[in-house]
């Protein structure tokens, strides 16, 4: 498979803009005519799924109706549209010497996705992936091998009727665990592992994994309300960032608040009032009842939940201190209407993305104006936050001569 | 010692241009002033050496004498002259709620460089780690230890002396082997692993490293001369990308004459002339008697000798699938008038740096304007081709608001 990917991928290096846009909207089109038996393949999936004893929650995600099916058709149309970022220059300079030196963005290569139970990602990430004009190996999860198997038949259908080779989005067929490790340890031909999944996937892809890998580990997100915060922003921001949805990686797991803040106890009712459980330290349980102890794991846990751990802390200092310690590198945020503040908590904080006064919930690459992404990268190499069609693209260097040689 | 750099990169994220700059300025004055205990130590360094066997190649590598180590200070007093890649704003939009979004360029964070006989090197890594703001961990050949030591020593008392961390360069004082796999597994302290040095350190590098590592593998470099090539270019630049030095990266190691070019017997009359051994295919043999039979594995081979493959192909196409088959994805070269033939040349060849009519031996970072750098990357993730300072960055997306929540 990784040869054939490879092949497919010395192809897609030379493809257009529009033929790499017309096989995507060919591909949702045959998603779309493929309803009855994607939607057969997915009662498979569901009655297996049922057999084996899953949950209710993840019956849930793997399960696929007409409105699904639609969204996943439609989702793969609004990556058509989007700006290809291959072929364009990032940057020149003339030499001396004449030589024009550019850098010009190329795909990445051969990219590996390994995933769990939802089926939408097959066609999501076979789609972003040639987008920017890589070739894709997927590798999704057994209890949703014949929906898998369904969407990437119709995909590799409409990207075959575009002219595109069909080997450009494989699907692996096996549920055998083996598999996962043989993508693992194929160095030299697939150039990146993303998984997305829960923890244990991701932990077991990062250690056994000798290609690299673009990881979304925690996302232990932190609000510090500084002394000098607004104290509307500061309740609006905290609610929003933990409770509009408390699924998600950019909720807010940890509310830092300046001892100084003058204003703690209607920021935490608020918060108590929406229904979330507050732990926090002994200062923080002195101004509600309803508030609970914190434990020494509640500052390294990423909840989920509506639950929040929250804690009183001396300044700017303390807070940075208690991020680097507990935080992971994912999305952290200072309330204050001091910009020196600020601009020192966003300097200082190690974190993929730093926000002043906003939700961390906006982590998201929708609301960067990246349209789709396909995971938050917590690592610092290649691509950091959120990984959209760019952080799936790599530069090589261009250099036009007339003849030059090295003295 | 992770720990003491992670404590240390935290001071160095916060420092200025301007300290950073005088940090080096000074290390390269200690450099200077230390003069008399750096030639000991080297001293003594040779002569373990020579009791050891080691080659007078692997001596003069290892040997520091005044003019040398003036070099070694310059170059650090060069590298305090580039400009501060850190906080360069890399792009920003504003979003229609008003959310201004940022990428900033950061540090890495804490660097690995592993390298082997050459002691410039710790001098050379610890400036370049040092200007975009990052911590570095230095872990040299057990033959340089002493030198490596006392160079050491000199950079931290002028890093100390302008105000900045100690433990931003530190140097792994044991020569115990131990060292190097225990820093290929700190992940989560080290960020980035750099092997300097050949091919044996690189590949145990790559194989055992569970921190990314930033590589620099073979320079099987190829020129194709088109059919469609000046007669003159193309001997000028062949002979300089073989001859000029041939222990480079950079040199030529395969010849590919596109079989319609008019000329290939004064082009390999050049080279051989020169005093270059020609190992070429049937084709090749018939053209000049000075030539010898090409192996399989001499194309596969980096030389870094007067030695070149040679090899007639049908075109471009069987140019390209050579270079795909054989190549090492580091530097390769069309020679051609026809810009049609250049274009198509430099969108298929998957390399890190592709050259129009100039010689390989430009690959090399000052050449491209960047400054020194710390080698030449023949992956695809983070940093491609020549890794200068810039390649020694990441970058945190800021996200600036004013109380926005997510609906």
């Amino acid at each position: 498979m990784g040869e054939r990917a490879r092949t497919a991928f010395a192809i897609m290096s030379g493809t257009t803009d529009a033929q790499k846009s017309a096989a995507l909207i060919a591909a949702a089109a045959q998603l779309r005519a493929s309803q009855k038996s994607i939607l057969a393949a997915n009662v498979q999936d569901m009655n297996q799924g049922r057999k084996n004893g899953l949950s209710d929650a993840m019956l849930d995600r793997l399960m696929i109706d007409e409105g699904r099916l639609d969204a996943i058709a439609s989702a793969v149309e609004q990556v058509a549209k989007l700006d290809d970022p291959v072929g364009a220059v990032i940057d020149r300079n003339q030499r001396p010497n004449g030589l024009i030196m550019e850098r010009v963005r190329v795909p990445l290569g051969v990219i590996g996705i390994i995933y769990e139970s939802r089926p939408n990602v097959t066609a999501d990430a076979a789609a972003l992936g040639l987008r920017s004009g890589n070739a894709v190996i997927l590798r999704g999860g057994s209890e949703a091998i014949e929906s898998n198997r369904a969407i990437h038949k119709a995909m590799v259908a409409g990207v075959v009727e575009a002219g595109l080779p069909e080997d450009a989005i494989q699907l692996v067929q096996t549920t055998d665990r083996g598999a996962v490790g043989a993508m693992l340890k194929a160095s030299g031909l697939i150039d990146i592992i993303i998984p997305r999944g829960g923890k244990s996937l991701v932990a077991r892809v990062q250690e056994e994994a000798r290609v690299p890998v673009l990881a979304h580990l925690d996302g232990i997100c932190h609000t510090y309300i500084g002394k000098a915060a607004d104290q509307d922003k500061a309740i609006a921001i905290a609610v929003n960032a933990k409770m509009r949805r408390t699924g998600v990686c950019g909720a807010m797991e940890t509310l830092l608040i300046d001892q100084d803040y003058p204003a703690p106890g209607p920021l935490l009712r608020a918060l108590l009032d929406e229904g979330c459980e507050v732990r926090g330290d002994d200062a923080i349980m002195e101004l509600d009842p309803r508030t609970v102890s914190a434990e020494t794991e509640d500052w390294n846990t990423e909840y989920l939940a509506p639950i929040v751990s929250a804690r009183m802390v001396s300044g700017i200092d303390e807070a940075l201190t208690h991020i680097a310690e507990h935080g992971s590198h994912h999305t952290d945020v200072v309330v204050t209407e001091d910009e020196a503040v600020a601009n020192q908590f966003i300097q200082r904080a190690d974190s993929a993305i730093v926000m002043w006064n906003a939700s961390s919930q906006f982590a998201d690459g929708g609301e960067f104006g990246l349209g789709a992404e396909i995971g938050i990268s917590t690592g610092r190499l290649h691509a950091r936050g959120p990984v959209a069609l760019e952080g799936l693209t790599t530069y090589k260097w261009v250099v036009r001569g007339t003849g030059q040689i090295r003295p």
